[in-house]
């Protein structure tokens, strides 16, 4: 049976480094280190082989088996009371569990027949969260994200994407036009989806193994430094009001084409 | 200029009818009003001719001539302090308009050679939403919904909509299995998505004018007996964990589908 040590203090220097990394994009920048709250995400992150530093849990799921099977895997396990884990949730209805884990400092493997989706600057969690799911349901390679969008590592964008950005491989791109147009230049093809200005409707493509397609940001669509790097500019043909359109959406229907 | 009374206290009648209106949907159901926020939301019910019963405005909205606009056709218009509107408001940033509308009685008109997407029990607000938006973004010709859904004229839909639920034909299918049983008597062409036991992939089906496709509810997905009704169970195929394609991502293909 995994020990706990009780804290019962929010000033305590632990609850509140949770809070920091939690909340802070640039303090998980630096320590490394993220946060995951629920079961089904910590259990998620053990299963997939991610570094957990620590676990906190309220008494009420301290008799549940997997959360004691993943407990038995941590070094640093603390109980702490409901109320104080209302504090340090992220959550309007905590489950009592939350794990600070290790962000993985080494990129996945990068295939250069695989086929991928590219998000530009997005910023909106739910966004980020929905896009790595149905890439995960579709079988995509992976996820390139560029450094000006939305942290993968936040809570908000792990709960929205059910763990899928715990499954599939996440690409973080410092430099996301110079590293595009070093794909491309290794034979990779290039799709920016845009809204106008395209090149082709994307019916009319054949995606071959080896491609990336870029979604752009919210507001703004992709740039045009990277649309200048895609070999094509390509869209869906809307019959009803364009602006409707949310990116997830628009992203799903570009990964079934991708991938049909 | 249109005229507007202060209220001061929060156990004014017209302030709790605020209140009971945008929480319960049986008093939008026994009231047949619905409670709209936010400047977009309240223009788009505006410029889409609904009925406007009663406008609650702060100080800082009121020189802003859409808002004059809208008031100037309203007959009761309040002006409350910000600090009352965040206590009725529904949202984390309250934008100071809030407009309680009333719900239309007459069902838009139905047209057999249309192609409709019907939720089955959809029970998430931010599903309901999106699913509208690319509902419209593909010019469908409108959203079938069954009783038993989440309300499409709850706050949190209609934010999550966009406004296009007011822009759209919904149509609330209170025998959702009969009505769809007369639409294919009538014949329209009835599809059921599903995950297991289809009888055709999407890709295959030459979708006609005089559709319906259902997308059933998030965790049962569309019902035997409704399954029973659809002249073909169509799906989408998978190469990863179809269990995390949303059904918002999974309407976002079908629609694309159905329009292409």
């Amino acid at each position: 049976m995994p020990e706990f040590v009780c804290i019962n203090s929010r000033d305590n220097e632990k609850i509140k480094e949770v809070v920091r990394i939690s909340s802070s994009p640039k303090h998980r920048k630096t320590s490394g280190l993220f946060v995951l709250e629920g079961l089904r995400l910590c259990i998620d992150a053990y299963r997939n082989g991610y570094k957990i530093e620590k676990v906190f849990i309220t008494d009420e799921v301290s008799k549940n088996p997997l959360v004691i099977e993943l407990a038995s895997s941590v070094n640093s396990c603390f109980k702490i009371s409901a109320d104080l884990f209302n504090k340090i949730s992220d959550t309007k209805s905590p489950q009592g569990i939350l794990c600070v884990c290790r962000i993985p400092t080494q990129q996945p493997q990068f295939n250069l027949k695989g086929r991928y989706i590219a998000l530009e600057n997005i910023q909106d969690p739910s966004n980020l969260g929905a896009i790595a799911r149905t890439a995960e349901a579709f079988g995509l390679s992976g996820i390139i994200i560029s450094d000006s969008g939305c942290d993968p590592f936040s809570p908000k964008v792990m709960r929205a994407s059910m763990g899928a950005l715990l499954r599939i491989p996440v690409f973080n791109f410092s430099d996301f036009a110079d590293s595009l147009q070093k794909l491309s230049d290794e034979g990779m093809s290039i799709y920016a989806t845009v809204v106008d200005g395209f090149d082709a409707c994307v019916s009319d493509v054949d995606f071959c193994p080896g491609t990336v397609v870029i979604m752009g940001n919210e507001a703004n669509g992709v740039s045009d430094v990277v649309r200048g790097i895609a070999k094509q500019k390509i869209t869906l043909p809307m019959t009803g009001r364009a602006e409707s359109l949310n990116v997830a959406a628009a992203a799903a229907i570009f990964i079934w084409e991708m991938t049909r």
